[in-house]
């Protein structure tokens, strides 16, 4: 079967999905249902244990055979993502993080080098370290030996849905690097998530498209649809592009063989 | 429930396949069932009926509850086109014919003004036409004048996997013309046909990206995801794209409440 | 020398411009000389020779030694075409004709067909004919068969500076058609008409993009340059492009001749 | 005058050029010419002061009024490339310095994180730094901290004449660093150094593309008029695309007024 090994455990479903700017929790675990996501990614900042009110804690929307990808959204420096990273594994969240580290409010782009410190000390920790990052080979290969158990370059700037704006870079660090990469960030449409992985993404991560959709729940599915439809195609190898024309159908000598040119 | 109504049959499924190139015509059916298309083309040449070897006849592999769209690959002009489509009726192929008018052997592209003619003659003898064009804002109004029930604008050359690389002239057909638009030819990829859906075409062919890759059978379910993917975000609606970000998750505040910019 | 030959002038200057949409029509002989221009398009309605206003009347702005294309913008089919086109030059406007046929107002297509009709017969009449096309490869054969001396398919719809979108078309075009290909409307910048130039372009018409720059003394003459520049790289040859890195400089060894991997 | 400051000289031509891959040195002289380049960058490694023959000797071809730009390409970490520098300035190339740290052979990637390191030292020291690097606005800012002049990101891999595929990062380093941008590597054709300078890039350099072109000296002079245009272009302000038509000339009423709709 074809599934994705990522920190030991064996994914089947190729869709991660995050859980901001939903209108309404309520509707997450029927957008989680239709998008057969198994990795759900939430703010730690989100996670309110304290509230009496379980709508503002978002965990009450995650299933529980879901895994948690905790992101560190709100740190700026490698420490700040640290000790996120810690509380979010103390409050019962496990042991998955992704790494944003993020100083530019403007575009919310990524920190290479912070991530790279930081997927140092917490890899070391014993977490699985998924960093989110600007493309870049060379720092997927630091990110590599720091001990990330996946990359997640950006295809374009956080909620843009401007889809996949880095692929000559992405393409690179997926021939080149020998660890997962998940295409995170900017992917605005089923046809950019299905495109992701026809490159050979070995996942995606949307979040934005899904949940500012007039149907997020019908935009889950197809956003499923689509990974799956890739990566089918992907593991079918896609057909060679030609410049020149070639016929479906044979293409003369039906009505004038005599004169056919 | 959302079908495709052309020429009176309502079409669950927007896949429609070509029958050409296949190694070997035996793994059609699976091919067939795999894509979920309700909607099959093939050459009126390839119709082999006087043949003793069953193999040399298309129609044995084209399961009968699929609707036979036969076209006129051979025809050069609208006479030889308008012949070919009375001789596929005669044969049984029904009455839906795709028009394929092509003179031109290095690129296949097809003449817009022939095809109009033969529009014109055959829909008046109860032909349901879909004729096969090139992308043409003007020559789409005209043909449906002529009576069509759906145009078939090129994406780019028959077979060259190239994607669709008229998609500016393809868009503006789609909002101005009030007839089904199936892009046809060029589709290489199941993102292409996705992309395809997700401008809102009603339908897209694929022929050569299914029949030549290392696995038809797989790649036809690929595409077959794929189309239902793009219908189903055109149909939940895609969200804009911004130039800047916009945060899924909390940007700041979570350890520096007091130091936030 | 480097000339393109229409109806026997030898050309000199490749960009041709439009006088369409100027704020002032007395910066116009500062823009055609900036833009060097040697043929300068303008709609035959424009030119109202009783006006006792000379600011009224176009051709007052346009220098005595430049070919002057009146067009038949406002005809909408191939006999009110004819009919501009002999008024033009009943009206001393010379023999060349830029034939546009449109009767769709949103996008401003034209309509191939009536477009080959007014060519066979303007043809015959003696004038110097460049058709304003959608681009397609079988309507440019059949303008050449109608006597066109140029073909002026559109890059995109008129004034919308989007570029060059039709590509696919316009590079077959190029390719297969024994005739000037000028790519004409949607051309939004400078970097636009380098690139149709050096896709093999003869040619390029530009009016909108220079007309309403902030600056279209400063832009007439960014045009020129870029059209210059164009068709030079394409006459010094393009190089090849190329998968993988190719270092300009040497790449290793020196400060590591020993150890170099 | 619209020049560009860059360590305290103001350079006039916005291209520059580099030395490598020329198959004849001896035309370089003439190439630099007609690019009308004020700064010429080449690897230290090929400055060979102590061959007798003068051939060997780059500097030989590199008129006396043009600004060195040595660059570090043999480096693999920060140390080699400040090694390098300082033996540059030894050698009487002056203070300009191009940190090129590469240690990936295959698309020949910078590595951000050594730049950033060698950018201070060198900086301190007293040269102008122009790093070289991977597009990345926040590695950009780190650059511009520790003293750079300029920043070279990459348009895609050196060599590879690909154009400009990372334009979505390089567009927000434009629009983001207040310093001048200066775009490096891939660029391939005029048509791609023009649209740089449209998207607002200080300067860009072109090696590859001139040094392998079938005739370098006419392929210089094609970039030269590229970039002024593109530059020019940038001055005057491009106009806004629009989606629908939008008519340079009038539109109908011409020949019927009374049944114009």
């Amino acid at each position: 079967m074809d599934t994705l090994n990522i920190g030991g455990k064996m994914l089947k479903n190729r869709l991660f999905i995050g859980t901001g700017k939903f209108g309404d929790n309520r509707i997450l675990p029927e957008v989680i249902k239709k998008s057969g996501a198994e990795v759900i990614t939430m703010a730690v900042r989100r996670v309110n244990l304290d509230s009496k009110d379980k709508i503002d804690n978002i965990l009450e929307y995650i299933p529980k055979d879901c895994i948690l990808l905790p992101n560190t959204s709100g740190a700026r420096n490698a420490e700040e993502a640290i000790r996120i990273a810690r509380i979010a594994k103390a409050m019962g969240c496990g042991n998955w993080i992704k790494i944003e580290i993020v100083w530019d409010n403007k575009y919310l782009l990524p920190d290479n080098e912070e991530t790279i410190k930081a997927t140092k000390i917490l890899s070391k920790e014993g977490f699985v370290v998924l960093p989110y990052m600007n493309p870049d080979l060379i720092a997927g290969k630091k990110l590599i030996e720091a001990g990330a158990q996946a990359v997640m370059p950006l295809g374009s700037p956080i909620g843009t849905n401007r889809g996949i704006k880095t692929e000559e870079i992405i393409q690179i660090m997926i021939d080149e690097l020998d660890i997962p990469i998940i295409v995170d960030a900017g992917i605005g449409r089923p046809s950019d998530a299905c495109y992701a992985m026809e490159m050979g993404a070995s996942a995606v991560l949307v979040n934005t498209a899904i949940a500012t959709s007039d149907n997020p729940i019908e935009m889950a599915e197809a956003f499923s649809m689509a990974v799956k439809s890739g990566r089918k195609a992907y593991n079918a190898k896609l057909g060679k592009q030609r410049k020149t024309a070639s016929p479906s159908s044979p293409l003369l000598g039906f009505l004038s063989e005599g004169d056919a040119n």
